[in-house]
């Protein structure tokens, strides 16, 4: 049995991490961390855990994370990962971080899109992970680098023609849209339900700090630089992810060719599912899954590919992966806790 | 492995069966049918199972159910469950029928709230599938009449202070809100998204089809006949039932007397969850779940007891539960396919 | 042209205030205040107003707000309502007052349910605002205590039955259901999106502010003391409450009167509207507007009452309420500003 | 007084004309039609109605409509408003039509995306009602073919920058996002409520009917053809569009020269706001109301422009616009009965 901790587990990724390792069949949590509600119970703090958690929050100190677990998920505030995370390592602990605190190779796009990195030279060694681009550097990592959730709907969509070279890197575009629980639990005006029910917003347009994020991967795939457009918006629901991506075509590239990369790319893939013609996925058919579902059109009309990627934000989004990449590191199935089906309806 | 089928597969608590079945440890859905989705595949009808089940719509038919599957769930229409089950009966298999065809005893009240009943000579057969009240019976069952959603939620409201006489059983008031799953996947303007959302209202007010389901097992634990209000309301939220159930305390009777009837009650119960003093349950917590949890409140000033109850009514208010009638009914654990956790958020 | 200030404009019952009045045909709002946002323009806090009202919100001095203004409706929290009040009436202002500050007639009642009061004396003075049962007390208040949301609902729904007394006053029994606007603008966890949506929860249950409230007026109705369950709910949903009121009838009396009652009472009423035999209402049906629509059913199997009462908790249960009561108070028509339709879908 | 009639009255942009006719100083609705509600009255089909109309519906004769009114306004589906309209014009009605059947000019494009038309004729008399473009044209307009939601938001987010040529016309991307009303009230399953909350997704990628209504407008206004992407998706939320609109800036232009564009165009249209520096537009604080709310980003790293748009899809995008148009054509006020505020929350 993996024994796991979770730091800074009272927020909307901790408590999924929670949710899903309750019922994993090889790995135990056996310390969880926050601290803010430092000394609570968690079924008490959030009553979905009675009778099948009764861990108490404990603060955030390093030494017992690495102590006390074979693993360690960061699910920090941006920036506060990095304070731990040297020092888990150094202990021992391997780590699956679900900041964007190692995300980045660069430490100068760090710095321009976030603060100066204060462990940079960990920023090498932290491996990207996403499971079907670098299953095999995660498989033996100290430090994971858990992907953003708009981050993993976008790269997993133009996988495929990017890297084959079938679409023209320089006309990218993301237009992404976001349940709010990728917002996170922190208590802001904009996130009171009435403020967000029965609306529709984009927020952050080309801001956003996932943009680094998804050019540097896009980037690699294509191997030269790619610069994109990634504007967000918030959906009036709890969960889900929709990534609309549009990029040209090619010349002579027709819907033949697209076809066949997304097919032969995702042909092993446990979580990547794929519609057939005429089939565009929509949010709720992944929901509280770890599945990211793809469906793509061909316009002849503007010579433009039009693919739809959806996710669960904090299954394969956050936390799901986190447990996927976990799994990968300690040689247990892809899939091993993370066999729900969607939640439906 | 216990091989199962589910007759009238494709509406909400067809797919809800599917969902957990296809998960379950011990058991494996062998046949799902649908009369309007009759040679569809699953997963091209409800992208949600793609990869999960390959099944295709057959047509409803008695003996290739009872051929191909020990257990059959019958999630068909009212009054259109007894044409099947007879003859499924006679052909050999057992049955969990989530209608409401089994559900009364008295054959005259069924006629009052329903129309004449077909196969009179079952209704005294058929197990009433609450777990928590008739458990042994259940056991070795031919054919349990799954409860209704919101029969459970009131019934297990009020099961412990009515059976211990703790309560005037002639002043119970059961107040229910609904989500909107519970009114079924037919097309009717009242379920269309803009008629339902940003609204609430009550719907057959002193008329609905549980009430005499309900007064027939509170009159079960009162061992005298109980008549009740049972008002039903739809909330603009896709799952859950929270019942505020209200009754006048018997002379004498106070918090503590009340307090000790629910945990004695519930001791040993697997999916009913008691909140502490204060805290009183909310639907999400159990969403997605079989558990039922109950808080209740003693106001000394009106001397009355109210109790909330909520459920998934999807889950524990059909599909859940009938998936934990067919666990007791071979003998497998009652929680065998149902330890997911509840769906947060 | 009447002038008009908002005391504490920032809330939702302020900013309903300032969106009826900027359409008002007789009135003009002149100043708003809030401690809060005090130097903001309003639609660079609330774009919905850019364009339409171009006020700067100023700090809540009541000798500022008395020389500006005919009128001043407070919108300021519960206890901090009475700071002013007393020194705006001195200073000659009219006021309606949208807090509970002023609606209990006990000051004893009062400290049981808030704190002790600071101006006892002036809850003699105050008029409760509900334009069916004190019209012509408000005509010439200095003081109009405006109603809650909750006890508009409750009380408009028994009052003619009540008074004459068709039902036994001890059975009242209100099960209320609000939308989420409700619980104001501030930001608690409970109110963040995610922790709403997609669930339903009571609250405060026999321990809710508005009980004194509501008993006060009901025992005015019955002409003997009240006592009620009253139980409030959260309902995902921005705005609307519904209360569903039971109550037992009176031996001998039936349908017919309770109709009797209903049309006789509310016969001259411009914004309560009766549902006919067999329609029960829908919040949505009044959202936006100042209609309480009812609807009832008499259930022979129990003898008992059930009524339905439909109102929009920010227009009826707050700021149109006001804005009737500020009509009412300077002679204009009841519903002048008040005439939109109800918001559908 | 204006008398109009409203053809096809029981949709949802029939049923808002009416709300908001019955609230316009001007006009005054004679008649209502339905073929499927013929016979009921409006406040029975629709208690919001209640003590504000007393209409019932009729059936859809055009004789009947041009003889009881001024002007009529055809609500009815895409191409069965061409079966009445020439009658109607015959006869001497104005009409301003809600269909799509003649807002596009050339009846080869007409053709391809719906099918052949049954009165080209009248395809160059029509005028396309969107004010701000074709006010003069409007003003004598005998047929105005009131624009489709999502063409009205598009084409107001482009038209100061691609009339001025600031952009290249090849490389606008719209990618729309609308509530569920504008897919009217018809029954579905992917229109029913659980089918629709806690959802998001695209349709018609690539093949949606407003493409052509789009290219034909954006090419007047770049005096070349002009073809684009157009992505509608669907918000599980009643009303409201949001369109982000992406497109490459031609060489040398920059902020400045972008906001100068829109701060000019819209110098005097009462209808359009928009956001200063830093504000981008949500689709609530339209909501109810005419507007169209601009708000744009330059992102110099890709050299787009990003404008987004947002407008309530039944108010602007349908019948308020529609009403807009019945005001320029009979010399009222543009904003005569559409003055009421955005509702809020």
């Amino acid at each position: 049995m993996l024994r796991v901790a979770i730091a800074g587990a009272s927020g909307y990724t901790g408590l999924e991490l929670l949710r899903i390792l309750c019922a994993h069949p090889s790995a135990m949590v056996c310390l969880i961390t926050s601290r803010q509600q430092k000394g609570q119970r968690i079924d008490d703090f959030y009553p979905a855990f009675k009778r099948r958690c009764d861990l108490v929050f404990e603060d955030t100190d390093p030494e017992r994370l690495a102590s006390s677990s074979d693993l360690v998920f960061t699910a920090l505030p941006h920036l506060a990962s990095m304070d731990v995370i040297a020092d888990l390592l150094q202990r021992g602990a391997r780590v699956v971080d679900l900041s964007a605190d190692y995300r980045l190779k660069d430490p100068e796009v760090f710095r321009q899109w976030y603060s100066p990195h204060k462990t940079p030279q960990l920023l090498n060694e932290a491996v990207y992970g996403l499971p079907e681009l670098y299953r095999e550097k995660i498989r033996s990592a100290r430090l994971v680098a858990n992907p953003g959730c708009y981050p993993t709907s976008v790269i997993l969509a133009v996988a495929p023609v990017l890297s084959r070279a079938l679409i023209d890197p320089e006309t990218i575009i993301a237009d992404s849209k976001s349940g709010v629980s990728g917002a996170g639990r922190g208590m802001e005006l904009g996130l009171h339900f009435c403020e967000v029910n029965e609306g529709f917003r984009a927020y952050k347009v080309a801001e956003h700090r996932h943009t680094p994020e998804i050019e540097q991967e896009l980037s690699v795939l294509a191997a030269r630089p790619v610069k994109v457009n990634f504007t967000p918006h918030l959906v009036p629901m709890s969960r889900g992810i929709l990534s609309t991506v549009y990029c040209s075509l090619k010349p002579g590239v027709g819907a033949k060719e697209v076809d066949e990369a997304f097919e032969s790319w995702y042909a092993d893939e446990l979580f990547v599912r794929l519609g057939g013609p005429g089939r565009l996925p929509a949010t709720l058919q992944v929901r509280g899954s770890n599945y990211c579902d793809l469906g793509w059109r061909v316009d002849e009309r503007t010579r433009r590919l039009i693919v739809i990627s959806v996710i669960d934000n904090l299954t394969r989004g956050a936390s799901g992966q986190a447990v996927c990449n976990m799994n990968i590191m300690n040689g247990l199935p892809e899939n091993a806790g993370l066999q729900d089906l969607p939640w439906q309806p």
